[in-house]
């Protein structure tokens, strides 16, 4: 049988599976990812085996030592998937919770009800712990999932798949619920992007490269970001060291996350006292600092930014900075340069950080407060599957909610169209 | 310049646009489409001169009068679009409406604003008055829009296009916030579907050929519906005299809309007494039945129905009846056959009646009433820009709020993620 006609048969299956998640209650689903977490403690060893005949290829391989530790499942990665399943366990079911009716001047009642999406194609790289998170939430939200992990994590998602697999039998729902893709080939991904028929959406996660190909090849809608280029701005009057805290979290954190700052716009009256001391301070923290000639002018640490810098999503502790000559120079800098993703606004000025909140187009806004708290269980969501710089379905961090949408249900008495 | 440069232009114009776009009142959105009524009246003659200039090269492309009526700008047509207008402005105005607010553990203070979606692309075939409803609904949302339609009405929407573009420049909006596609080169379709950098939405509206071109062309978000393949369901113990005026309104009242009944499935327990009298009244009314075997059996009028009857969206006067064996085996047959668009149970049992709700997977789902109250007006949304039948961001008729979203907005202190 072809690549082609196993992803479609395995479509298929997803959808008559999620036919019955869609009627299974909250208690049932909590139950089997119950059942899941009890599994994964009991199969521990069995999954840590198979993921280090993963870790032994990708050493011959000769992938890099960060890349490694991705891919690695330690105990501790695995009491953290547990962990995870937990909270999932805890968070409201969403499926079936009534909107408010409005009756209609013809007496009809009109109500949203939230149901699942129906199946969700989950295409990621290397990190086998999205195995257990993804599937988990599309759970909790009552869909089925199509996981297509990284060629490198196969044998370890496998034997994750595997113990779902038995769990979910156990509990007494369609294994078919939670299915993976066995093969490592591209193919399987751009086959899967045609089942637009039996699959509802794809959330592909990773580096832009996989992203891009995704959003190229399919047919059925796609949540996804491409990458997070995110900016803090110090307005006149902000406090220095409330900006100097937010800029160091905000950078070095951890640099390595869409979340992180990549630029620093500074306002031109605050540039000369703040600038100097920030500056030291993020040096000192490992950062390379790449400024505007303004910047450069009075921060000795600071080499010439180049044209491709403004654009940059460095993922590594480098920082862009520049002097802008107010909020309204900054906000156009985001337009141009930015990424839709997380901008935050030191100020003490109510009324210009109104219009900052209001006026830049980013999934997520801050005043006062560093870029990483965009992240779902930060804002409140509980576990997130993924944040969407589009604006379509849902912007920002998604949690089970927005695995899920609404349809209309109307209650008549018999009646008809004029 | 290109074709594809020019398009290219005008989507980089439209995201300029719709930055102002978003920070305009709703006041100052509500007196320029009044202005744009206003201009309408004025200059109707203008109007009605370009569109039969598009009604005589129609005729002479031998164009079907069904067609050439719906191309056809009547006084009563012109009408109709200013008094759509009128509706819009009437409408809550959704932008910067603001969500509850939520207070995490370290005190930051998490809230959503609903904002527009941007730069919204439609593209659309034949009538004209969807440049005027398009635009309305768009701009009342707070998007820039770019219209492609039907290039045999192009000189009608150029003309309506340069209506729209006056009056929102005499009320001080950017006048690229609505712009029309002024080619007929279907090529112009595919370079707008490329814009997925400054273009958020692509709605299509049409037959199902030009939305399955759109969808495997675009690397936008697109929101759409194939067809209508609308079920009503006559349960054990209906009400024969409601079921039977029901039946009439969804297959009658205007056949060649989506949200009509194409499909009459019938429990066994009442197809002996209810088919016999239901398939007279609909036969006298026109309809052409094509029926099971069970139904042949007991309808003079039917006659035997093939296995393309039962995907089929005839959008005309003829309707395929089938004689179930029970309620699942009705649910069964929608899951097959369907397409996610409107069902209908008529049934005095709640149980069953909540349970049909519940488990049809399709945007709008009815207890007795009729499936063509599938409609953004008749649902209480106000004027719609269509139905989708997809499940991303919006399942069913889509309202001028559904022309949005929401970012998140946090207010802070200072905190920094530990």
């Amino acid at each position: 049988m072809s690549i082609d006609a196993m992803i479609a048969e395995m479509a298929v299956a997803a959808k008559t599976a999620a036919r019955q998640m869609g009627r299974v209650t909250g208690d049932q689903k909590n139950k089997a990812l119950t059942a899941i977490a009890r599994a994964l403690e009991a199969q521990a060893e069995a999954v840590m085996a198979a993921n280090a005949r993963d870790v032994t290829l990708a050493r011959q391989d000769g992938m890099a030592p960060a890349m490694i530790d991705r891919l690695t499942i330690t105990p501790a990665v695995l009491a953290a998937m547990v962990k995870g399943i937990q909270e999932v366990v805890d968070l409201p079911d969403p499926v079936g919770a009534m909107g408010p009716v409005m009756v209609r001047p013809n007496g009809l009642e009109v109500r949203r009800m939230r149901i699942p999406l129906g199946v969700i194609g989950i295409i990621y790289e290397s990190r086998p712990n999205v195995t257990i998170d993804a599937a988990s939430l599309c759970l909790k939200a009552g869909n089925a999932v199509i996981l297509r992990g990284g060629s490198e994590a196969l044998h370890a998602n496998q034997a994750l798949a595997a113990v779902i697999a038995q769990a979910l039998a156990d509990a007494g729902i369609d294994p078919k619920a939670v299915q993976l893709v066995p093969y490592r080939e591209r193919e399987a991904v751009h086959a899967l992007l045609q089942q637009e028929a039996h699959v509802d959406l794809i959330i592909p996660r990773g580096g832009e490269g996989l992203i891009r190909f995704v959003v190229a090849n399919s047919k059925i809608p796609v949540l996804k970001h491409y990458k997070g280029v995110c900016h803090v701005y110090v307005d006149k009057g902000a406090d220095h060291e409330m900006a100097a805290r937010i800029c160091l979290n905000a950078k070095v954190q951890r640099p390595g996350v869409c979340n992180a700052m990549e630029t620093l716009l500074v306002h031109q009256g605050e540039a000369a006292t703040f600038l100097p001391a920030a500056g030291k301070l993020l040096a000192e923290a490992g950062v390379e600092l790449r400024g505007c000639p303004r910047t450069c002018a009075i921060v000795p640490q600071a080499k010439a930014a180049v044209d491709s810098d403004w654009p940059a999503e460095y993922l590594a502790l480098i920082l862009a900075v520049k002097v802008v000559d107010d909020m309204d120079a900054a906000m156009s800098h985001i337009a141009a340069y930015g990424s839709n993703h997380t901008e935050t606004i030191v100020t003490g000025d109510t009324g210009r950080a109104e219009r900052f909140l209001r006026e830049v187009d980013s999934s997520v806004v801050l005043v006062n407060a560093s870029t990483r708290f965009n992240d779902g269980g930060q804002l409140g969501l509980g576990a997130e599957i993924g944040i969407s710089t589009s604006k379509l379905h849902a912007f920002g961090p998604m949690g089970v909610e927005e695995l899920t949408t609404t349809k209309f249900v109307v209650y008549g008495k018999g009646q008809v169209r004029e």
